[in-house]
């Protein structure tokens, strides 16, 4: 038998939880937000706020010079993507973009288990995107490089569940306290699910706004309920407008509905308004994961609640911070 | 109402015109020839030619390290694309390439505004090529990074003219004095528009050659006498071909004869070979922005006139220089 | 006449074989397997072999810092693609990506000089992978930068015959004297007839184990036979099997099989199984290109002697020596 033991493994070995060098979170997995307790998550927001300081004073720096990531996208998504690249970028490191992997060597037949042994051998972490649930779990279990999922299907996204947090605390300054109401398609909108989830750490009042036809589901409310943070449905945003500090506001996709005919209805009463704003509090957020289309109108944009590109922004700074943790820099 | 400043902008804000931190371009989008004085032309021209100065010395230097280009294009153009994250690059800087974007968000519905302001968050600098005419002022009316058009359409492509321009520059050290002949489709040839009228900043004489169907437009012709500036229409090259310093060829397009038989009666017309240059100056230059087909016929690249292939190199030089001037490193 | 040099090839001018700045390597193509002698691999592979040690104490490091590659895929091949890119990053130098270019400049009827006479003017180095055999020699002798040929068509993919060259040595500590056993689709598996030259300069023994209809090509054997190195054919592996070395497995794609029927009835007899190392030597290994499917088990990969994967990472090694030898770096 060979002795052989692959050289660039031995000094960012896929450590398992607990072991650790520089924190818990070196050579680790990013799979879901169900990984989290409110220590790390604090800890993870923490990172990020220094990541935003560090950004705002001088744009780029080396933490990761000399390290690579794989970008691997079996899914086009131009914003997560993007978001991904440009935080290892502005970390000094490099990226190994693969954008059309269902034209290649899937074509040929081959797993994602080989794909991803194949790409470790290039990258010092896997970034992946996919539309099977699970992937992201499968991969990591095969790859010794930490694997970050960026969205699973209908699966997990755990990354947009944590900048959208994260832009709450940033820019409401806490989370406990805070009434979140979120609007639009709660049915099949998986980042509203996610979000929901990890609020339960915290200290919330959760609204859910929306047709009956796209109503939060029933395992997910149980959930909820189960942790104790109060819940409560409405068909109109009116009745919990005024009370509101963060307004999540989803996309509604027409091919989703049943009855495509319904969706031009939905365009009045969820949709947000600058006469929507007039009747919210001064220090409220308006929140959408983008891309929207109706649901919130342009002349929202100028009004400071909306925070929907910041959000993007700081979609950014968690990017950053996830990379430097998994990579042993934070 | 929230306070937050976004923090990446804050040291790289998108300024009106006339306000400036290095020199008149900082912070500017580049988005038609028609924006530049003669003066700033110059200016340009200068920084590109220390650019190819700087990489004949030492090939790539760290003047935008740090800085990111979202390389954004809506519709493929390995040429463009390449010339640009080549300049970023060779500048020290990382880009962000975005070829499959129309398979991506924009499927989703998104709007171009939106998909500027999110890749704003994560890059300093914006590259748009896009199919529709006015594109790039639409994002650059929305972006607070600069936005440089790389193409919309029908419309403008500023940094072809530029480099074409700078082509003429460097190869016979003037431009005023000199006679360019454009030979070709001129009708629908967006380089030869541009740069016909970036030329009336100068003192030179412009010669037409196409068939009637490609002539160039009344309206472009309208502006040119307007400047001041000779110029004369032929079918055949002979009549200008001995005065020539400048013969810039450009590719006719089968597809857009509405007698596509004609196509091949054309080639023997309006077609560059060994023989052609016989009858032309020493000192005169072949230019094309590429890609050829036939032309001109490859036994002329061996001639030192045959300019194509380094006018290539000198957009290079422009994009450089313009990526530096925008980002305030110039 | 002008006597305009451009600049950029000043520095890195493409010599002709025998002329050289720091190696014999220096700007020079690296096209065929047939380019090399004997100490010419063994230059290639202590390189590739310093580059192994230096990934594994530092990750990366700046020895190609301000180089740019222009990695030009006319078909997809995620693995190559990613290996060469990951190559020059870890070396610090850049990459322009140009996966697309099928969807690009070719569709308006570019030719392959042109084209690479574009990028030059944007790189120093050019990788090219293309469906046409000749098409990287075609490159070359038009290319003044440096054109690495990965993979043109049925023809040759000259870095995959070293990495799998590089692997023997660097697992089994030495070529000479091995048994070298290739099993599965010798009749069009393009990897298998360039490891089968390249080890004639070697003291091997070679086996072929495979079904009568996708056996090793005449022309190939008899390439062999005149070498003076022993060759002998079979139908099983079994009789071969304790004496192997190294047993490089192929896919058999069942698009190849005139018979597609027979696909079902080649896995049993042609498939590695956890079973087939018990009868395999303790230090010997398994190689497979990848992407497999059902050629090796994943029950296998748990194996010491499965090296395929580790092969991916020598991979990387040998493309990192390369571009540093042909940028006379080295």
């Amino acid at each position: 038998m060979t002795s052989f033991t692959p050289p660039i493994h031995g000094n960012n070995r896929h450590l398992p939880f607990g072991d650790q060098q520089d924190s818990a979170f070196y050579g680790r997995d990013i799979l879901s937000v169900s990984q989290f307790d409110r220590e790390q998550l604090t800890y993870i927001f923490d990172v990020a706020h220094e990541m935003y300081e560090m950004v705002a004073r001088v744009g780029s720096f080396d933490l990761l010079k000399g390290k690579i990531l794989a970008n691997l996208f079996y899914e086009p998504s131009t914003r997560t993507s993007s978001s991904f690249t440009s935080a290892m970028e502005r970390l000094g490191g490099s990226v190994i973009p693969i954008n059309n992997v269902s034209y290649s060597s899937v074509t040929k037949g081959e797993s994602l288990p080989d794909t991803v042994r194949t790409l470790e051998a290039y990258a010092d972490v896997i970034v992946l995107r996919h539309p099977e649930v699970g992937s992201s779990a499968l991969a990591a279990k095969y790859a010794r490089k930490p694997v970050i999922n960026a969205g699973d299907g209908v699966g997990e996204h755990p990354t947009q569940a944590l900048l959208d947090l994260f832009t709450i605390r940033e820019e409401l300054k806490r989370v406990d306290g805070l009434t979140v109401t979120m609007m639009g398609d709660l049915r099949y909108g998986r980042t509203v699910h996610s979000l929901a989830r990890l609020l339960t750490l915290y200290d919330v009042r959760l609204n859910y706004v929306s047709p009956d036809v796209l109503a939060m589901p029933r395992e997910i409310m149980t959930e909820i309920e189960e942790s104790g943070i109060p819940q409560a449905s409405f068909t109109s945003l009116e009745p919990v407008l005024a009370e509101t500090d963060v307004l999540y506001v989803t996309r509604v996709q027409k091919e989703r509905l049943e009855d495509p005919n319904i969706h031009e209805s939905l365009k009045g009463a969820y949709g947000v308004t600058t006469e929507t704003l007039l009747r919210a509090k001064d220090k409220m957020i308006v929140m959408h994961p983008l891309p929207r289309v109706w649901e919130i109108e342009m002349a929202v944009d100028d009004d400071p609640r909306a925070a929907y590109f910041r959000q993007m922004e700081y979609g950014l700074y968690i990017r950053m911070a996830l990379l430097a943790m998994v990579l042993g820099k934070a």
